[in-house]
């Protein structure tokens, strides 16, 4: 970027989204081989520049924590011996999947002979917003290019040179597979004004933002954004241990879900214990919590039944921890949990354990949440989990996508009506 | 409504949303026959209800007649003689539609045991802001019974009575059929606030407004909105007539396209021709179009053609007429029309004219429009020729639905994963 390219951020990002909309049309007419051939050309750019990129990862963390940026922070920013190799096994991933676009979703014939085909096309170009994990500039790269969508990254400043030494080995490799380069564009700037001229739509050529980061960006984003913004706020997840549980098989998910990662947003914040068991069920998942080192925070019931608890307050059952740290409930019964998490859930993640099938269906239809599990770790819920080779992240809006955001899930449709001459009486 | 509700506005719309939200979940835990029969005794209460409805509706249109509305509003607001079995026709072909809740959409089995369903499930609260049109009560409140939706009817104050005797009916036939009448209620004042609250989500009790009115209408809504908006701002429709067109076919389909009714969104504004037939195309086109009492508004090749074609300016090509008016360009060829249709389409409804079926594919695959049609009217964009019943409206958002939104499109989906214990590891 040129000095005067800074001094006039307005024309610049302008110019990003000038070329992002020709490259969208450009990647929505290439064949499903030219994206995947891309994509694999992508991965092998990022593998020989592994050194290239990490050296860039070390000063990118030498500089925040010198900083004094909060080790949680510095931690995500770490790609780690493993990282360059896992961004380029999760790029292949992506390839491997069934290419979503020009699939007709569906085709049927009017009584006045129309065809009428709804088929699969890309929204065209979109933004992502992100904060300091780097793997998320090649993960939201793949899929865009998979699901042939322009996308325009915008880097969280902590990881800018790590994003960028990313970045230039992904525009490597959809220049040399054939495919321009400005399908993949990165913000050269830190300039938080940046996100700003995002957010008011670059004069029509973004059609979806998508922040990936915490709550405070994607608030904001919400706020601002003048285009379509497809994101989550928070994961406060529920699981339910129901009279009908088995005691092993609840201990094993809850502790699973709460502890194998506090951070994600798939992480569980709240246990639910029906009353009918709770004498029964909630000593042995509170000591094995305990001994993985989480802090319990209950009500009345739960404190009664095991002591090491401290006290639950309203706001408890509204907090995303992201932490050790659970709040337990003791419920009369289903429908009381069903009740609970509809006052604090948050729609994305919530899961009953019980051996009892009607009970298990009954949680399954009245819990309106992206992903509602039985007998599983809450933690699942994750785009390569669920087979998608991958997520650009987890969507808590019940429009247009829901649950994890993989490659298809950035798509639209469009009708194709073939005719015969047809007017409308 | 009492003097007090009318004095305490926010009060009464929050409340409004807390019914609405209650019935939310009573109608998508309703079995698809429950809302089938709901929808017959609307129908039938409708019917039954004529003569009251009628009667408010000659009041409805005297008072609009006489505060000076324009003609052309007033004209929508007359219910006619067929008004009101024409709306009782319409919700039993809703009924009539397959329905669209609980289908899985996919389905499959993950290497570690677990069974992941895509199910189809209700958006939950809609909102349905509209304008002189009193048939809109009818058919937004089928669709959302269909689609399990509750809904919040915001009718135009000039149609306000004629809606309200509708709304009536409605309630009195999902009350008999033993649904929560709440499902679909009614603003019941024509206080402007009242659009400005639900606007702001009324406390997080709506999850989508459907703006259905004109451009102005459209545009405030998705100014203000602070939750999501389904709607179209306008239908910029093109027919490209090509080389290889078959000139009655394309002289019939255009005037069809523009002439059958020009008030509507489906009207085609533009027509494109291919230079290398126009000398030999275009006349007959012109000539219909002209006896038809459609004015024509040309570039400087369509006028030397058809002289008798007003010269066209910049703000043509851009213009949505809504009237016998139509811009008329020549092109050179297929790319240009498709140029010329990204540079000033609306994303709504664009037809291709031709006998050549390898340039028909090739339109429909390069515009990128809600609706691409070959051979046939613009007029078609109209959910009840898609086969859906009816719709809401017509999307030209990307995201969530495109083209006719019937009940389907106002589905979401959630994910069901179905385990026996599996943690992640």
């Amino acid at each position: 970027m040129s000095l005067d390219a800074r001094q006039d951020l307005p024309a610049l990002m302008a110019d990003l989204g000038r070329r992002a909309r020709a490259a969208a049309s450009e990647l929505a007419a290439a064949p499903a081989e030219a994206r995947t051939r891309a994509l694999h050309a992508m991965a092998e750019r990022l593998s020989s520049a592994e050194g290239a990129i990490l050296d860039a990862n070390t000063r990118d963390v030498a500089s925040a924590t010198a900083a004094g940026v909060a080790p949680a922070m510095v931690d995500r920013l770490k790609l780690g011996s493993r990282g360059v190799a896992a961004m380029a096994e999760a790029i292949k991933a992506i390839a491997a999947q069934p290419d979503p676009l020009g699939a007709e979703i569906a085709r049927w014939t009017r009584p006045n002979g129309l065809d009428i085909a709804r088929v699969r096309v890309p929204v065209g170009v979109l933004a992502v917003i992100y904060e300091s994990r780097p793997n998320v500039t090649a993960e939201a790269a793949a899929l865009c290019v998979r699901s042939g969508n322009a996308v325009i990254l915008r880097p969280g400043s902590d990881a800018l040179g790590t994003s960028r030494a990313i970045h230039a080995a992904l525009a490597a490799g959809l220049a040399v597979s054939g495919l321009s380069a400005d399908a993949v564009q990165m913000v050269p700037t830190p300039d938080r004004d940046a996100v700003g001229l995002i957010l008011q739509g670059l004069d029509g050529a973004v059609d979806l933002v998508i922040p990936r980061g915490g709550r405070s960006l994607v608030a904001r984003v919400q706020a601002e954004a003048k285009v379509p913004v497809l994101g989550h706020l928070e994961g406060l997840c529920h699981a339910f241990v129901h009279r009908e549980a088995d005691p092993e098989k609840a201990r094993d998910v809850v502790v699973n879900a709460k502890m194998r990662r506090v951070s994600v947003c798939g992480a569980l914040e709240t246990l639910l214990v029906d009353a009918a068991a709770a004498e029964r069920l909630l000593p042995p998942i509170a000591e094995a919590l305990a001994e993985a080192g989480c802090e319990l925070r209950g009500d009345v019931a739960a404190r009664r039944i095991w002591p090491d608890t401290l006290e639950a307050m309203e706001a408890d059952w509204r907090t995303e921890y992201l932490a050790p740290i659970l709040s337990v409930r003791v419920v009369d019964d289903l429908d009381a949990a069903v009740e609970h998490i509809k006052t604090y859930g948050s729609g994305h993640t919530d899961a009953i354990i019980t051996e009892d099938a009607h009970a298990a269906e009954r949680f399954l239809n009245a819990v309106d949440s992206a992903i509602v599990l039985w007998n599983a770790s809450t933690q699942f819920a994750d785009g390569g989990e669920f087979g998608f080779g991958g997520e650009i992240g987890i969507s808590t809006s019940k429009l247009h996508a829901r649950g994890p955001v993989g490659a298809e899930q950035l798509t639209t449709y469009k009708y194709l009506v073939r005719g015969t001459g047809q007017i409308r009486p």
